[in-house]
């Protein structure tokens, strides 16, 4: 009980220490979003590297020393820690300081990398996909150290410069690094909450199998009028494949693609039911008329437990204006598919370019490049970090957190429990209306705050259940 | 008899002519082939203008001394008229000196804009297309009158700077001056021999609707991991309309398309069926494995006298490098159809329209564009000038000349037989093998130096039939 007592008094000093700091918090959070750090874009590695640089020498201005940026394969990863107590449990701290790129720029209101607070909300690309939520941890971490001289838990960071592309360097690096990165939890703000007030915790992730596809049907551009009714022209043999991939029902029609998915639980299904979810209010925030999903099946289960197959680019022939009259020697597709537990990003690239190959026509030349990967995940809902992230969250909400899957994909979870054996606790303060990866990306500056609480005392939740084990 | 014996005397000189001074012909026509008239991008609007006033000095250096470009809305048509005598038939020569885009430009192996020659063969954006095969006829005219003075016939010219983004400025001009205009018979260069060495006379050609056609479904590109599962893709739900146009049969489903589609004649049939055309060395030179046309009819058949639906472009979400997971707003596609008599464009691009908004999903909000129409033509091949152009073709390739269809389209033709009346001779020099729309576009001089002569030869004989009616 003394223990308890001494963290609450310890809570109120580190909290008051982040409230007073706020708008300083925020102007240097700023700082980092100026720096256009799109890491899918090789122009940009300079800026990918000035961000992580600028990391490193603000962890060490909060007092970890011993931060430091480690080159990679593709872009730098950030690490650092605070060792407190080799007795105090360890807290791995994961985000991503790279960004989306910012295309179609000329689809937001303000530059993306000029940030703008506009009513207390802050508009940059990555301002919460992920600068503006793995900021918080570094914020929580100085209040702690400003006030008590250290937080209740030792902390570790690993903030990578990949997540965007891929995270190719990670695995490798987590493989490399395992002794450094020994913790027992990992804690990472890349999620939303469930509303504006109503805190979440996720527990399931969708993976991801991202393709690209190409047919070439003749060997160079031809006169439509010339050739035009002998040849098999590759975007109309494309639109006929991507048309053949799902049925009228929604359902996706690769051979084998449901084989190894998880059904929903009756429990599942009936507390997902039970979510304050309005249909309708989630269509019009996005601009459609009507959601579509695969018959039988919820909006909300739809877009965080089934898996999905979407074009997420098509490219071919001429596009600029005018009327060019080309019958084309290629297209392409970018094409992704959201996985859910217990399908394999593998074993789907794989039944998909079979699937592929038994539908392509003979007179095209298909091309088939696998440009990522990722695991779907489920985590245990009952640990102690959880039962901490929950007293938390009920702490700042005064309301216990919702459990939920989301549709998105954070593959490095995945890689934390294959490869160090650790569970995360995705504890993030997003909304799904915050724009990340579109125009006018934002991020509320009370959810900002909300989230630098809510990890304070975070800290001291599982300082004491696990010293109190 | 007379006048036959002196036009074959005349015929002698300005052949003679020709011959001596093809070198230089070739060097000028690479003079107008380094302008880079591309009329579809407004950006090269005064590369246009530059093409149409070098072509008015040109012709006044020949003689045609009342030369003039006419502003139009769009860009100049060059004019220009020698009048022999009244009494003379009167042939109006057509050509278009803009050229298409010359996009891929990383495909050229030399650059577009800047001629050379290899083995006798001109290499250049609009080399055959049509810069290359207008130019004949100033250099036929060039011929009669540095020789004998002035040609057997009349002649004027009306050159376009337009042809390749649909002529838009030409059917107000050749009405407001038909009465410059008048003639007896247009002649045309713009269409392609047999295959060398085989002449060949176009009387059918196959017009055009073209339309740009864009879905929108959410109002601003989503993430596809948060929304994926709920929100119908627009790429997905175009590649959906699009192969919904065709069926297995490669037949169009668009209904009432083939309502007003003239059957090909027995005769029609058993005549290209004589054609010595061979599919396999048709395919092999365009690079296809297999050609695939519409059931029950042959390569040559489909390609030039039946009706084609192509997809000319394609674009939509992300497309450059790497894996941005993006559920895209927006998805757009170039649709054209070849058309053949006697079906009407402004009918097609209804029932097309019509047909979509019946397909159209809910979830999609679609915009229908027109970006140009052209009307099919057949042509009476009994015509004197017919006759004309038939005898000055055997005279060059001691053969006669097929009569042909071709899949392209020549809009004017239609608007000179509308506004007009007048019949038009396609007497074209190129080969399908140009690569005209395509990188690398070329033109064999020997054809150049063919095509001359025809045209020379043509004048003699039409004044020779028209002289003695």
């Amino acid at each position: 009980m003394k223990a308890n007592f001494n963290y609450i008094q310890m809570i109120d000093h580190a909290l008051s220490y982040s409230k007073k700091h706020h708008d300083r918090f925020v102007d240097e959070l700023i700082e980092l979003l100026r720096i256009p750090s799109i890491s899918t874009d090789l122009s940009y590695s300079n800026h990918v590297a000035h961000a992580a640089d600028w990391l490193v020498e603000h962890l060490k201005s909060l007092g970890v020393n011993n931060s430091k940026a480690i080159q990679t394969n593709g872009h730098p990863i950030v690490i650092g820690n605070i060792e407190v107590d080799p007795t105090c449990p360890t807290v791995l701290v994961y985000g991503h300081y790279d960004v989306q790129p910012a295309d179609p720029l000329e689809q937001w209101t303000s530059p993306p990398f000029e940030p703008i607070i506009k009513d207390g909300v802050l508009f940059a690309r990555g301002a919460c996909d992920d600068k503006g939520q793995f900021f918080m941890h570094l914020k929580a971490l100085e209040s702690w150290m400003q006030t008590t001289g250290a937080p209740p838990v030792n902390i570790k960071f690993i903030i990578e410069g990949e997540e965007e592309s891929g995270s190719a360097s990670l695995p490798n690096f987590i493989s490399e690094y395992r002794d450094y990165l020994a913790a027992d939890v990992v804690v990472i703000s890349d999620s939303s909450l469930f509303a504006p007030g109503i805190p979440s915790i996720t527990y399931g992730l969708r993976g991801m199998t991202y393709i690209e596809l190409t047919l070439t049907g003749p060997d160079r551009d031809l006169h439509s009028g010339t050739y035009g009714g002998a040849i098999h022209n590759p975007i109309n043999a494309l639109a006929q494949l991507i048309a053949q991939m799902h049925d009228e029902d929604h359902r996706i029609l690769i051979d084998g693609f449901y084989d190894r998915v998880r059904p929903l639980s009756a429990d599942e299904r009936k507390s997902m039911a039970a979510l304050p979810f309005e249909s309708e209010k989630w269509a019009q925030e996005v601009g459609v008329d009507i959601p579509v999903t695969e018959s039988g099946y919820s909006v909300l289960e739809a877009s965080t437990s089934r898996p999905t197959l979407d074009c997420n680019g098509i490219w071919g022939g001429y596009t600029d204006d005018g009327a060019k009259t080309v019958l084309p020697s290629k297209a392409s597709a970018k094409i992704s598919m959201r996985l859910v537990p217990d399908q394999d990003p593998d074993e789907i690239a794989i039944l998909t370019r079979s699937w592929l190959e038994s539908k392509v026509p003979a007179s095209m030349a298909m091309e088939f490049k696998v440009l990522h990967g990722a695991q779907p995940v489920m985590i245990n809902t009952n640990s102690p970090a959880m039962t901490a992230a929950t007293e938390a969250l009920n702490d700042v909400y005064h309301r216990p957190p919702y459990f939920m899957r989301i549709g998105g994909s954070i593959p490095v979870v995945a890689d934390f429990k294959h490869l160090l054996g650790l569970d995360s606790v995705l504890m993030g303060f997003g909304l799904d209306s915050d724009a990340i990866h579109s125009p006018n990306e934002h991020f509320g500056l009370d959810r900002f705050a909300e989230g630098i609480e809510s990890i304070i005392r975070f800290h001291a939740h599982y300082a004491s259940i696990e010293g109190s084990k």
